[in-house]
């Protein structure tokens, strides 16, 4: 018989308590994951506040999830024991839809997210089903690989999912959990990349990230000598924006992509969609084959999340630097 | 020297009356038409009220031109007198820009539209630069081609833009000038066509166009049923739709694409768009090539815009048809 030792809240926006429960035998497509760190994502915190109404209490928060494998279940033949693994926003996908045969799991009808109605990794152990466990490249560093898991795909999949080609000219709006790997994978990647950013100290960072230019999201003149530059433009922020504005700064057949979940409604004139040939659109994360590509990308370039670390029992200390704006730029909980 | 017999419009909203023009010696890449038929467009209609705020005055509509050549200016090699060639939305382009040295000239920054700021197809001579005058297919039938120079190419375009293949499953909202070609073209294309109209009395008529099943656009129940089930929407109406049941009946990875200038902004939820990666965009008409394509294969596939038709002389009968909502499916004047 499992126990997990986790940290849940027992009701709207409530402070994180230890909490146990237990788990059921491991069924055949199963992996228990010791976990050694986990990230904060802004979706922890919305969730834990039940911005999104989804949220079931008692509420184990955390989808940045690396650690080792514990147990198998029997049918389980791609990771074994002690394999070194991550686990990001999904836990289980149904496997036969439409969507799980093309590749496209993350879109899974049935996908199971890790912290909706399954407890997630702020614990020292989290169940899932393959093949939401990824396996890590041999020399990841565990320590900050955590926030690639659901921020890092989230910026890394529209690349793949758009073709998007080293000559492409692209910015991020805002350069925080999400931003700055979107930054350093994109300079990667081989594009000329613009942060946008409104915050005078991230200027510096920003550029040392691999950004190569910024622009001041809150300076209208400086946006307008943006016009018509940019392929695509990532938006990492779940604020309202002036989108219009945005779509100015593309070029024909530009894309404004939207990565965080903007509550407020989208409020767009057509014209200024149809005259350019412009695209707006969104996604949530990438497949497990996405992941993988992903996490073979960072490894091999490089790149790493910057991360500020706390231990599991500070967790609430850690969620109130999120809330209150401090990270710089991902928070991540060790959990030994 | 060549004196133009027109029909313009002096005001807002005015009547059309004959109106002569000269035109000066021709430029040594222009070349002049002598009109035999001209499509009414919807956007004839708009400029004439002056719904987007450009319009200049005398105004002579008309950007759906059929017609054989009159003269070619000196370093024009590609037409000679008496070729039928068609004229559509743009008469000119600049052919250095970035969109023009791409293909894109439909996007071409100093583009000019064939009745804005110039005048157009409704009178006996229109000039216009190459490339914008393209070639006809040897076997079109001219009496029903104008309507495909503008309508057609419009919804021709997404077709190639985006890489729709035949197994796509289409919607086409509102069947009019430019749904009805719509619809016809998707058949031949191979595609699953859905026509979504309010109108009853066209149901029966979007099936013979080739539409495999229609959708009352205004029975929330049917398109409620409809969840999921397109790759692409396209819409050609000009007014607002509630675009988020749209978007719902996008699967995975769908796009929502508007060919109509919709004056109102859109209303969109992000999350509609996030969760399955959906698309909304919109475009102007297609570039030269494009326009050769579209009427290759219209010609192979014998697809025929339905057209009614009033001679040069009852324009102000024929605009009166359209704006009364009487056109099934487009307005052509003949000039002779």
């Amino acid at each position: 018989m499992t126990i997990v030792n986790a940290y849940a809240a027992h009701e709207t926006g409530g402070l994180l308590k230890p909490f146990q429960y237990q788990l059921p035998p491991i069924g055949a497509y199963e992996v228990d994951i010791q976990v050694q760190h986990c990230g904060i994502c802004h979706s922890d915190l919305s969730l834990l506040e039940n911005a999104w109404g989804v949220t079931q209490y008692p509420f184990v928060p955390g989808h940045e999830i690396v650690g080792t494998v514990l147990a198998v279940g029997q049918d389980v033949v791609h990771l074994k024991e002690g394999d070194r693994v991550g686990l990001g926003w999904h836990s289980a996908y149904c496997l036969h839809c439409d969507q799980c045969l093309t590749g496209n799991h993350n879109m899974c009808y049935s996908a199971q997210a890790t912290i909706v109605g399954r407890h997630g990794g702020f614990a020292d152990i989290v169940r899932a089903k393959v093949p939401s466990v990824v396996k890590l490249p041999d020399s990841v560093d565990m320590r900050t690989a955590g926030p690639l898991l659901c921020g890092g795909i989230t910026v890394f999949n529209p690349l793949i999912q758009f073709n998007i080609l080293p000559t492409a000219k692209v910015g991020v709006i805002g350069i925080g959990g999400l931003g700055h790997i979107a930054v350093q994978i994109l300079q990667a990647w081989g594009c000329e990349v613009t942060a946008f950013t409104s915050s005078e100290s991230k200027i510096e960072e920003a550029l040392k990230m691999g950004a190569n230019k910024t622009l001041n999201s809150r300076d209208s003149e400086e946006l307008k000598s943006a016009e018509n530059s940019f392929d695509l433009i990532l938006s990492t922020v779940n604020v309202e924006l002036d989108w219009s504005t945005y779509l100015s700064l593309l070029k024909p057949k530009g894309r404004l992509h939207l990565l965080g979940v903007v509550l407020e409604p989208l409020n767009l004139s057509v014209s200024s969609l149809l005259s350019r040939q412009k695209s707006v659109s969104a996604s949530p994360v990438g497949s497990p084959n996405a992941i993988a590509q992903m996490l073979e990308f960072c490894q091999r370039h490089n790149i790493k999340p910057i991360t500020q670390h706390f231990p599991l029992k500070e967790v609430n200390e850690a969620m109130e630097h999120l809330r209150a704006g401090k990270a710089r730029y991902r928070v991540v909980l060790d959990m030994n």
